[in-house]
Protein backbone atom coordinates (compact mmCIF):
# COMPACT_ATOMS: atom_id res chain seq x y z
CA UNK A 1 0.00 0.00 0.00
CA UNK A 2 1.31 3.74 -0.85
CA UNK A 3 1.33 5.88 2.43
CA UNK A 4 0.98 10.24 1.98
CA UNK A 5 1.44 11.93 4.90
CA UNK A 6 0.58 14.83 5.90
CA UNK A 7 3.11 16.76 8.56
CA UNK A 8 1.96 20.41 9.60
CA UNK A 9 3.47 23.58 10.17
CA UNK A 10 4.53 23.35 13.63
CA UNK A 11 7.42 20.70 12.56
CA UNK A 12 8.66 23.08 9.75
CA UNK A 13 8.97 25.68 12.25
CA UNK A 14 10.89 23.55 14.70
CA UNK A 15 14.74 22.48 12.96
CA UNK A 16 14.70 19.44 15.84
CA UNK A 17 11.09 18.45 15.74
CA UNK A 18 11.62 18.51 11.32
CA UNK A 19 15.50 16.61 11.35
CA UNK A 20 13.68 13.50 13.72
CA UNK A 21 10.38 13.67 11.72
CA UNK A 22 12.55 13.30 8.11
CA UNK A 23 14.65 10.76 9.94
CA UNK A 24 11.49 8.75 11.02
CA UNK A 25 9.46 9.29 7.47
CA UNK A 26 12.70 8.41 5.24
CA UNK A 27 12.67 5.13 7.78
CA UNK A 28 8.81 4.24 6.71
CA UNK A 29 8.89 0.87 4.66
CA UNK A 30 7.29 0.39 1.34
CA UNK A 31 6.16 3.26 -0.87
CA UNK A 32 5.13 6.58 0.45
CA UNK A 33 4.35 10.78 -0.47
CA UNK A 34 5.11 13.66 1.85
CA UNK A 35 2.86 16.57 1.56
CA UNK A 36 3.61 19.70 3.56
CA UNK A 37 2.33 22.99 4.91
CA UNK A 38 3.98 25.85 5.31
CA UNK A 39 4.09 27.21 9.28
CA UNK A 40 5.04 30.45 10.29
CA UNK A 41 7.85 31.30 7.75
CA UNK A 42 5.50 32.63 5.29
CA UNK A 43 3.82 35.29 7.50
CA UNK A 44 7.05 36.52 8.83
CA UNK A 45 8.31 37.02 5.48
CA UNK A 46 5.50 38.99 4.98
CA UNK A 47 5.75 41.26 7.79
CA UNK A 48 9.38 41.64 7.22
CA UNK A 49 8.79 42.25 3.73
CA UNK A 50 5.97 45.11 4.57
CA UNK A 51 3.20 43.08 3.27
CA UNK A 52 0.78 42.56 6.29
CA UNK A 53 -0.53 39.06 6.38
CA UNK A 54 -4.91 38.92 6.11
CA UNK A 55 -6.79 35.72 6.59
CA UNK A 56 -10.62 35.32 6.09
CA UNK A 57 -11.90 32.25 8.38
CA UNK A 58 -8.07 30.73 8.42
CA UNK A 59 -7.07 31.02 5.26
CA UNK A 60 -4.39 33.16 3.78
CA UNK A 61 -5.77 35.90 1.19
CA UNK A 62 -3.58 36.06 -1.28
CA UNK A 63 -2.20 38.70 -4.00
CA UNK A 64 0.32 38.96 -6.00
CA UNK A 65 2.83 39.80 -3.59
CA UNK A 66 1.76 37.14 -1.07
CA UNK A 67 1.89 34.71 -3.93
CA UNK A 68 5.66 35.49 -4.44
CA UNK A 69 6.44 34.83 -0.66
CA UNK A 70 4.41 32.00 -0.21
CA UNK A 71 5.79 29.85 -3.10
CA UNK A 72 9.43 31.33 -2.32
CA UNK A 73 8.59 30.40 1.07
CA UNK A 74 6.51 26.85 1.04
CA UNK A 75 7.99 25.49 -3.10
CA UNK A 76 12.03 26.79 -2.38
CA UNK A 77 12.69 26.88 0.88
CA UNK A 78 10.45 24.50 3.27
CA UNK A 79 10.15 22.04 0.40
CA UNK A 80 14.20 21.57 -0.35
CA UNK A 81 14.90 21.48 3.07
CA UNK A 82 12.55 18.77 3.54
CA UNK A 83 14.20 16.82 0.57
CA UNK A 84 17.65 17.46 1.22
CA UNK A 85 17.06 16.49 4.90
CA UNK A 86 15.38 13.38 3.28
CA UNK A 87 18.08 12.44 1.27
CA UNK A 88 20.60 12.67 3.97
CA UNK A 89 18.50 10.22 6.17
CA UNK A 90 18.85 8.01 3.40
CA UNK A 91 15.47 8.90 1.49
CA UNK A 92 15.47 9.30 -2.26
CA UNK A 93 13.22 12.39 -2.42
CA UNK A 94 11.73 14.58 -5.03
CA UNK A 95 10.51 18.09 -4.25
CA UNK A 96 7.18 19.07 -6.32
CA UNK A 97 4.94 22.00 -6.69
CA UNK A 98 1.85 20.88 -8.16
CA UNK A 99 2.73 22.32 -11.71
CA UNK A 100 5.84 20.46 -11.78
CA UNK A 101 4.96 16.81 -14.02
CA UNK A 102 1.39 19.33 -13.78
CA UNK A 103 0.96 16.33 -10.61
CA UNK A 104 -1.72 18.98 -8.77
CA UNK A 105 -4.06 20.74 -11.19
CA UNK A 106 -5.98 23.58 -8.82
CA UNK A 107 -8.74 26.41 -10.21
CA UNK A 108 -9.00 29.85 -8.27
CA UNK A 109 -11.55 29.95 -6.14
CA UNK A 110 -14.06 32.47 -7.05
CA UNK A 111 -14.99 35.74 -5.14
CA UNK A 112 -17.47 34.98 -1.82
CA UNK A 113 -20.21 37.48 -1.22
CA UNK A 114 -20.60 37.70 2.08
CA UNK A 115 -24.86 38.32 3.83
CA UNK A 116 -23.95 41.91 4.65
CA UNK A 117 -23.25 42.59 0.75
CA UNK A 118 -18.98 42.29 1.22
CA UNK A 119 -17.09 40.43 -1.23
CA UNK A 120 -13.95 38.47 -0.56
CA UNK A 121 -11.26 37.75 -3.15
CA UNK A 122 -8.85 35.22 -1.89
CA UNK A 123 -6.85 36.31 -4.97
CA UNK A 124 -4.64 33.74 -5.80
CA UNK A 125 -6.14 30.66 -4.18
CA UNK A 126 -6.71 27.73 -5.37
CA UNK A 127 -8.61 24.86 -4.82
CA UNK A 128 -7.81 21.24 -6.33
CA UNK A 129 -9.67 20.12 -9.25
CA UNK A 130 -11.96 16.99 -8.48
CA UNK A 131 -9.56 13.86 -10.81
CA UNK A 132 -6.63 16.55 -11.62
CA UNK A 133 -3.99 14.80 -9.71
CA UNK A 134 -1.72 13.19 -12.17
CA UNK A 135 -1.33 9.34 -11.01
CA UNK A 136 0.93 8.16 -13.48
CA UNK A 137 3.31 10.79 -12.95
CA UNK A 138 3.72 10.22 -9.17
CA UNK A 139 3.35 6.37 -9.83
CA UNK A 140 6.46 6.77 -12.38
CA UNK A 141 8.31 8.17 -9.32
CA UNK A 142 7.33 5.62 -6.64
CA UNK A 143 8.17 2.81 -9.23
CA UNK A 144 11.45 3.80 -9.54
CA UNK A 145 12.01 4.28 -5.84
CA UNK A 146 11.92 8.14 -5.62
CA UNK A 147 9.49 9.73 -3.16
CA UNK A 148 7.53 12.45 -3.91
CA UNK A 149 7.41 15.68 -1.62
CA UNK A 150 4.65 17.83 -2.33
CA UNK A 151 3.93 21.44 -1.16
CA UNK A 152 0.64 23.01 -1.62
CA UNK A 153 1.63 25.32 -4.19
CA UNK A 154 0.02 24.05 -7.48
CA UNK A 155 -1.00 25.84 -11.27
CA UNK A 156 -4.16 26.18 -13.31
CA UNK A 157 -2.57 24.90 -16.58
CA UNK A 158 -2.47 28.51 -17.27
CA UNK A 159 0.76 29.85 -16.67
CA UNK A 160 -0.33 30.39 -13.12
CA UNK A 161 0.70 29.39 -9.94
CA UNK A 162 -2.15 29.07 -6.85
CA UNK A 163 -1.95 29.04 -3.16
CA UNK A 164 -3.79 25.53 -2.37
CA UNK A 165 -4.58 23.90 1.16
CA UNK A 166 -1.95 21.64 1.86
CA UNK A 167 -4.59 18.93 3.54
CA UNK A 168 -6.80 19.00 0.55
CA UNK A 169 -3.93 18.37 -1.43
CA UNK A 170 -2.93 15.23 0.50
CA UNK A 171 -6.12 13.72 0.71
CA UNK A 172 -6.48 14.48 -2.98
CA UNK A 173 -3.53 12.86 -3.62
CA UNK A 174 -4.43 10.04 -0.96
CA UNK A 175 -7.36 9.19 -2.73
CA UNK A 176 -6.12 9.32 -6.02
CA UNK A 177 -3.14 6.85 -5.33
CA UNK A 178 -5.95 4.63 -3.44
CA UNK A 179 -3.42 5.31 -0.55
CA UNK A 180 -3.21 4.92 2.96
CA UNK A 181 -3.17 9.23 4.57
CA UNK A 182 -1.47 9.60 7.83
CA UNK A 183 -2.10 12.98 8.98
CA UNK A 184 0.47 14.27 11.20
CA UNK A 185 -0.43 16.99 13.90
CA UNK A 186 0.44 18.10 17.28
CA UNK A 187 -2.12 16.42 19.13
CA UNK A 188 -1.14 12.54 19.57
CA UNK A 189 -5.22 11.44 18.06
CA UNK A 190 -8.94 12.49 18.38
CA UNK A 191 -9.29 13.11 22.06
CA UNK A 192 -12.30 12.35 24.26
CA UNK A 193 -11.11 15.10 26.47
CA UNK A 194 -8.67 17.79 24.64
CA UNK A 195 -6.85 18.48 27.88
CA UNK A 196 -5.94 14.72 28.30
CA UNK A 197 -3.27 13.47 25.92
CA UNK A 198 -4.04 9.98 26.77
CA UNK A 199 -7.64 10.06 25.87
CA UNK A 200 -6.96 9.23 22.54
CA UNK A 201 -9.99 7.92 20.21
CA UNK A 202 -8.97 4.59 18.75
CA UNK A 203 -11.31 4.28 16.06
CA UNK A 204 -14.11 6.93 14.36
CA UNK A 205 -16.62 5.78 11.52
CA UNK A 206 -18.92 7.90 10.32
CA UNK A 207 -21.78 6.41 13.03
CA UNK A 208 -19.46 6.97 15.62
CA UNK A 209 -18.33 10.50 14.28
CA UNK A 210 -22.02 11.61 14.00
CA UNK A 211 -22.38 11.01 17.85
CA UNK A 212 -18.95 12.58 18.85
CA UNK A 213 -19.90 15.83 16.86
CA UNK A 214 -23.49 15.49 18.41
CA UNK A 215 -22.28 15.63 21.63
CA UNK A 216 -20.09 18.30 21.54
CA UNK A 217 -16.56 16.23 21.99
CA UNK A 218 -15.37 16.61 18.25
CA UNK A 219 -16.14 20.42 17.53
CA UNK A 220 -14.26 23.60 16.19
CA UNK A 221 -10.68 22.69 14.22
CA UNK A 222 -11.08 18.56 14.42
CA UNK A 223 -14.14 18.95 12.49
CA UNK A 224 -12.94 19.86 9.03
CA UNK A 225 -9.89 17.62 9.96
CA UNK A 226 -12.29 15.04 9.99
CA UNK A 227 -15.01 16.04 7.39
CA UNK A 228 -11.76 15.71 4.74
CA UNK A 229 -11.09 12.34 6.57
CA UNK A 230 -14.28 11.27 5.14
CA UNK A 231 -14.14 12.11 2.26
CA UNK A 232 -10.78 11.28 1.62
CA UNK A 233 -11.93 7.96 2.31
CA UNK A 234 -15.23 8.01 0.02
CA UNK A 235 -13.29 9.53 -3.16
CA UNK A 236 -10.24 6.12 -2.60
CA UNK A 237 -7.87 6.96 0.07
CA UNK A 238 -7.70 3.20 1.63
CA UNK A 239 -7.57 4.18 5.12
CA UNK A 240 -7.03 7.84 7.23
CA UNK A 241 -4.65 7.92 10.54
CA UNK A 242 -4.41 10.85 12.52
CA UNK A 243 -1.36 10.82 15.37
CA UNK A 244 1.22 13.51 16.39
CA UNK A 245 4.30 13.96 14.22
CA UNK A 246 6.24 12.22 16.39
CA UNK A 247 4.23 8.86 16.26
CA UNK A 248 5.08 7.76 12.41
CA UNK A 249 6.95 4.76 12.91
CA UNK A 250 5.42 4.23 16.63
CA UNK A 251 1.67 3.66 15.08
CA UNK A 252 -1.48 4.28 17.28
CA UNK A 253 -3.74 7.93 17.09
CA UNK A 254 -6.86 7.72 15.63
CA UNK A 255 -7.78 5.75 12.83
CA UNK A 256 -10.80 6.87 10.51
CA UNK A 257 -12.46 4.63 8.82
CA UNK B 1 20.40 14.69 -29.29
CA UNK B 2 19.31 15.77 -25.88
CA UNK B 3 20.29 19.52 -25.61
CA UNK B 4 20.84 21.20 -22.59
CA UNK B 5 19.87 25.44 -22.47
CA UNK B 6 21.27 27.67 -19.63
CA UNK B 7 18.93 30.64 -19.24
CA UNK B 8 20.23 34.02 -17.97
CA UNK B 9 19.22 36.00 -15.18
CA UNK B 10 18.25 39.27 -17.56
CA UNK B 11 15.19 36.63 -18.85
CA UNK B 12 13.90 36.18 -15.71
CA UNK B 13 14.48 39.52 -14.95
CA UNK B 14 12.09 40.49 -17.32
CA UNK B 15 8.37 39.00 -17.48
CA UNK B 16 7.37 39.39 -21.39
CA UNK B 17 11.00 37.82 -22.46
CA UNK B 18 10.85 34.86 -19.44
CA UNK B 19 7.31 34.49 -21.65
CA UNK B 20 8.78 34.72 -25.17
CA UNK B 21 11.41 32.21 -24.00
CA UNK B 22 9.49 29.81 -22.49
CA UNK B 23 7.47 29.39 -25.85
CA UNK B 24 10.19 29.05 -27.37
CA UNK B 25 12.16 26.21 -25.37
CA UNK B 26 8.79 24.87 -25.49
CA UNK B 27 8.62 24.46 -29.04
CA UNK B 28 11.82 22.88 -29.44
CA UNK B 29 11.92 19.40 -29.84
CA UNK B 30 13.42 16.66 -28.95
CA UNK B 31 14.55 15.76 -25.19
CA UNK B 32 15.73 19.06 -23.38
CA UNK B 33 16.67 20.08 -20.11
CA UNK B 34 16.79 23.81 -18.93
CA UNK B 35 18.97 24.93 -16.68
CA UNK B 36 18.27 28.81 -15.12
CA UNK B 37 20.01 31.36 -13.39
CA UNK B 38 18.34 33.21 -10.91
CA UNK B 39 18.69 36.87 -11.95
CA UNK B 40 18.10 40.31 -9.94
CA UNK B 41 15.34 39.38 -7.88
CA UNK B 42 17.38 37.63 -5.14
CA UNK B 43 19.71 41.07 -4.59
CA UNK B 44 15.92 43.35 -4.08
CA UNK B 45 14.59 40.42 -1.72
CA UNK B 46 18.54 40.62 0.39
CA UNK B 47 17.84 44.40 0.47
CA UNK B 48 14.13 44.07 1.31
CA UNK B 49 14.91 41.92 4.45
CA UNK B 50 17.94 44.26 5.68
CA UNK B 51 20.63 42.07 4.35
CA UNK B 52 23.22 44.07 2.03
CA UNK B 53 24.45 41.66 -0.32
CA UNK B 54 28.16 40.90 -0.41
CA UNK B 55 30.25 39.45 -3.66
CA UNK B 56 33.75 38.41 -4.07
CA UNK B 57 34.95 38.12 -7.75
CA UNK B 58 31.24 38.30 -9.07
CA UNK B 59 30.53 35.40 -6.51
CA UNK B 60 27.96 35.68 -4.02
CA UNK B 61 28.93 35.68 -0.57
CA UNK B 62 26.09 32.93 0.68
CA UNK B 63 25.71 33.03 4.89
CA UNK B 64 22.76 31.35 5.97
CA UNK B 65 20.22 34.14 5.68
CA UNK B 66 21.29 35.04 2.11
CA UNK B 67 21.25 30.76 1.63
CA UNK B 68 17.48 31.13 3.19
CA UNK B 69 16.91 33.93 0.26
CA UNK B 70 18.36 32.11 -3.18
CA UNK B 71 16.85 28.91 -2.41
CA UNK B 72 13.75 30.76 -1.84
CA UNK B 73 14.07 33.11 -5.41
CA UNK B 74 15.76 30.21 -7.06
CA UNK B 75 14.05 26.85 -6.46
CA UNK B 76 11.05 28.62 -5.00
CA UNK B 77 9.91 31.88 -6.99
CA UNK B 78 12.25 31.36 -10.66
CA UNK B 79 11.79 27.75 -10.99
CA UNK B 80 7.72 27.37 -10.66
CA UNK B 81 7.38 30.43 -12.58
CA UNK B 82 9.57 29.18 -15.54
CA UNK B 83 7.57 25.44 -14.77
CA UNK B 84 4.15 26.95 -15.11
CA UNK B 85 4.60 28.79 -17.81
CA UNK B 86 6.34 25.92 -19.75
CA UNK B 87 3.28 23.37 -18.75
CA UNK B 88 1.07 26.37 -20.36
CA UNK B 89 3.00 26.45 -23.05
CA UNK B 90 2.99 22.52 -24.10
CA UNK B 91 6.02 21.41 -22.41
CA UNK B 92 5.80 19.18 -19.62
CA UNK B 93 7.82 20.65 -17.11
CA UNK B 94 9.30 19.17 -14.17
CA UNK B 95 11.19 21.64 -11.61
CA UNK B 96 14.21 20.61 -9.54
CA UNK B 97 17.04 21.74 -7.50
CA UNK B 98 20.06 19.38 -7.12
CA UNK B 99 18.59 17.88 -3.55
CA UNK B 100 15.74 16.73 -5.87
CA UNK B 101 16.60 13.14 -7.02
CA UNK B 102 20.05 13.69 -5.50
CA UNK B 103 20.22 14.56 -9.44
CA UNK B 104 23.60 17.08 -8.98
CA UNK B 105 25.78 17.01 -5.62
CA UNK B 106 28.33 19.49 -4.92
CA UNK B 107 31.15 20.21 -2.15
CA UNK B 108 31.02 23.25 -0.04
CA UNK B 109 33.75 25.59 -1.23
CA UNK B 110 36.98 26.32 1.12
CA UNK B 111 37.44 29.82 2.03
CA UNK B 112 40.43 31.06 -0.31
CA UNK B 113 43.19 32.99 1.53
CA UNK B 114 44.28 35.94 -0.51
CA UNK B 115 48.12 37.38 -0.74
CA UNK B 116 47.49 39.78 1.70
CA UNK B 117 46.53 37.52 4.31
CA UNK B 118 42.56 38.43 4.17
CA UNK B 119 40.25 34.98 3.75
CA UNK B 120 37.64 35.07 1.66
CA UNK B 121 34.77 32.46 2.86
CA UNK B 122 32.09 32.20 0.32
CA UNK B 123 29.37 30.23 2.86
CA UNK B 124 27.17 27.95 1.75
CA UNK B 125 28.43 28.07 -1.30
CA UNK B 126 29.03 25.07 -3.30
CA UNK B 127 31.03 23.46 -6.29
CA UNK B 128 29.69 20.81 -8.63
CA UNK B 129 31.39 17.50 -7.28
CA UNK B 130 32.80 15.74 -10.40
CA UNK B 131 30.94 12.69 -11.67
CA UNK B 132 27.95 13.69 -9.26
CA UNK B 133 25.07 14.60 -11.83
CA UNK B 134 22.72 11.56 -11.15
CA UNK B 135 21.86 10.91 -15.67
CA UNK B 136 19.75 7.90 -14.67
CA UNK B 137 17.33 10.10 -12.42
CA UNK B 138 17.39 12.52 -15.43
CA UNK B 139 17.31 10.23 -18.32
CA UNK B 140 13.89 8.34 -16.60
CA UNK B 141 12.32 11.84 -16.65
CA UNK B 142 13.37 12.49 -20.57
CA UNK B 143 12.55 9.31 -21.27
CA UNK B 144 8.80 9.64 -20.17
CA UNK B 145 8.50 12.64 -22.03
CA UNK B 146 8.73 15.30 -19.05
CA UNK B 147 11.46 17.88 -19.40
CA UNK B 148 13.99 18.77 -16.16
CA UNK B 149 14.44 22.03 -14.96
CA UNK B 150 17.08 22.75 -12.76
CA UNK B 151 17.87 25.81 -11.14
CA UNK B 152 21.48 26.30 -9.36
CA UNK B 153 20.55 25.44 -5.50
CA UNK B 154 22.77 22.15 -4.81
CA UNK B 155 22.94 19.69 -1.51
CA UNK B 156 26.04 18.30 -0.62
CA UNK B 157 23.70 15.08 0.23
CA UNK B 158 24.92 15.53 4.04
CA UNK B 159 21.12 17.65 4.87
CA UNK B 160 23.28 21.03 3.44
CA UNK B 161 21.87 22.99 0.37
CA UNK B 162 24.50 24.62 -1.54
CA UNK B 163 24.30 27.64 -4.10
CA UNK B 164 25.93 27.05 -7.19
CA UNK B 165 27.24 28.56 -10.32
CA UNK B 166 24.29 28.24 -12.77
CA UNK B 167 26.40 27.91 -15.82
CA UNK B 168 28.77 25.43 -13.66
CA UNK B 169 25.46 23.25 -13.44
CA UNK B 170 24.34 23.50 -17.09
CA UNK B 171 28.20 22.50 -18.29
CA UNK B 172 28.26 19.23 -15.86
CA UNK B 173 24.93 18.43 -16.71
CA UNK B 174 25.47 19.00 -20.42
CA UNK B 175 28.63 16.88 -20.50
CA UNK B 176 27.26 13.60 -18.03
CA UNK B 177 24.77 13.35 -20.69
CA UNK B 178 26.48 13.69 -23.75
CA UNK B 179 24.34 16.58 -24.45
CA UNK B 180 24.55 19.61 -26.69
CA UNK B 181 24.37 22.82 -24.51
CA UNK B 182 23.08 26.07 -25.34
CA UNK B 183 24.21 29.43 -23.31
CA UNK B 184 21.82 31.95 -24.07
CA UNK B 185 22.74 35.51 -22.59
CA UNK B 186 22.20 39.21 -23.72
CA UNK B 187 24.15 38.68 -26.90
CA UNK B 188 24.04 37.09 -30.07
CA UNK B 189 27.36 35.65 -29.99
CA UNK B 190 31.14 35.84 -29.22
CA UNK B 191 31.77 39.73 -31.06
CA UNK B 192 34.81 39.87 -33.13
CA UNK B 193 33.82 44.00 -32.09
CA UNK B 194 31.75 44.44 -28.87
CA UNK B 195 29.75 47.48 -30.11
CA UNK B 196 28.96 45.63 -32.80
CA UNK B 197 26.22 42.96 -32.36
CA UNK B 198 26.36 41.91 -36.23
CA UNK B 199 29.64 40.90 -35.88
CA UNK B 200 29.23 37.35 -34.60
CA UNK B 201 32.03 34.43 -34.73
CA UNK B 202 30.40 31.88 -35.79
CA UNK B 203 32.58 29.15 -35.22
CA UNK B 204 35.30 29.04 -31.82
CA UNK B 205 37.80 26.33 -31.87
CA UNK B 206 40.58 25.75 -29.76
CA UNK B 207 43.14 27.13 -31.62
CA UNK B 208 41.20 30.29 -32.66
CA UNK B 209 40.37 30.87 -28.75
CA UNK B 210 43.90 31.00 -28.27
CA UNK B 211 44.76 33.79 -31.29
CA UNK B 212 41.03 35.85 -30.14
CA UNK B 213 42.60 35.86 -26.63
CA UNK B 214 46.17 37.31 -27.59
CA UNK B 215 44.07 39.56 -30.03
CA UNK B 216 42.38 40.85 -27.01
CA UNK B 217 38.99 40.34 -28.86
CA UNK B 218 37.85 37.49 -26.27
CA UNK B 219 38.00 39.57 -22.68
CA UNK B 220 36.71 39.44 -19.87
CA UNK B 221 33.44 38.21 -18.80
CA UNK B 222 33.83 36.23 -22.40
CA UNK B 223 36.89 34.09 -20.85
CA UNK B 224 35.11 32.09 -18.30
CA UNK B 225 32.09 31.79 -20.60
CA UNK B 226 34.43 30.09 -22.99
CA UNK B 227 36.91 27.98 -20.55
CA UNK B 228 33.74 26.56 -19.55
CA UNK B 229 32.76 26.04 -23.16
CA UNK B 230 35.57 23.93 -23.75
CA UNK B 231 35.54 22.49 -20.19
CA UNK B 232 32.01 21.30 -21.26
CA UNK B 233 33.17 19.77 -24.19
CA UNK B 234 36.31 17.47 -22.72
CA UNK B 235 34.17 16.21 -20.35
CA UNK B 236 31.72 14.73 -22.96
CA UNK B 237 29.12 17.24 -24.10
CA UNK B 238 28.47 17.23 -28.23
CA UNK B 239 28.19 20.59 -29.16
CA UNK B 240 28.29 24.08 -27.48
CA UNK B 241 26.57 27.03 -28.42
CA UNK B 242 25.84 30.36 -27.23
CA UNK B 243 23.84 32.47 -28.81
CA UNK B 244 21.14 35.22 -27.66
CA UNK B 245 18.13 33.98 -25.66
CA UNK B 246 15.43 35.22 -28.28
CA UNK B 247 17.58 32.87 -30.93
CA UNK B 248 16.87 29.18 -29.55
CA UNK B 249 14.60 28.18 -32.45
CA UNK B 250 16.26 30.31 -35.13
CA UNK B 251 19.77 29.54 -34.66
CA UNK B 252 22.93 31.19 -35.28
CA UNK B 253 25.28 32.69 -32.25
CA UNK B 254 28.53 31.21 -31.57
CA UNK B 255 29.39 27.42 -32.13
CA UNK B 256 32.33 26.09 -29.93
CA UNK B 257 33.51 22.58 -31.38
Amino acid sequence: MIRVVKCGGQVLDDDALLEAFCRDFAALVGPKVLVHGGGALAGRFQKALGIEPVKYEGRRVTDEATLQVVTMVYAGWCNKRVVSLLQAAGCDAVGLAGCDGSAVTAAKRPPIALSDGRVVDFGQVGDVTPGSVRTEFLRMLLDNGYTPVLCAINHDGAGNLLNTNADTVAASVAAALGAGLTTCFEQPGVLMDRNDPASVIPYIDKESYASLKADGIVADGMIPKLDQAFDALEKGASEVRICHSSALLKGGGTLIR
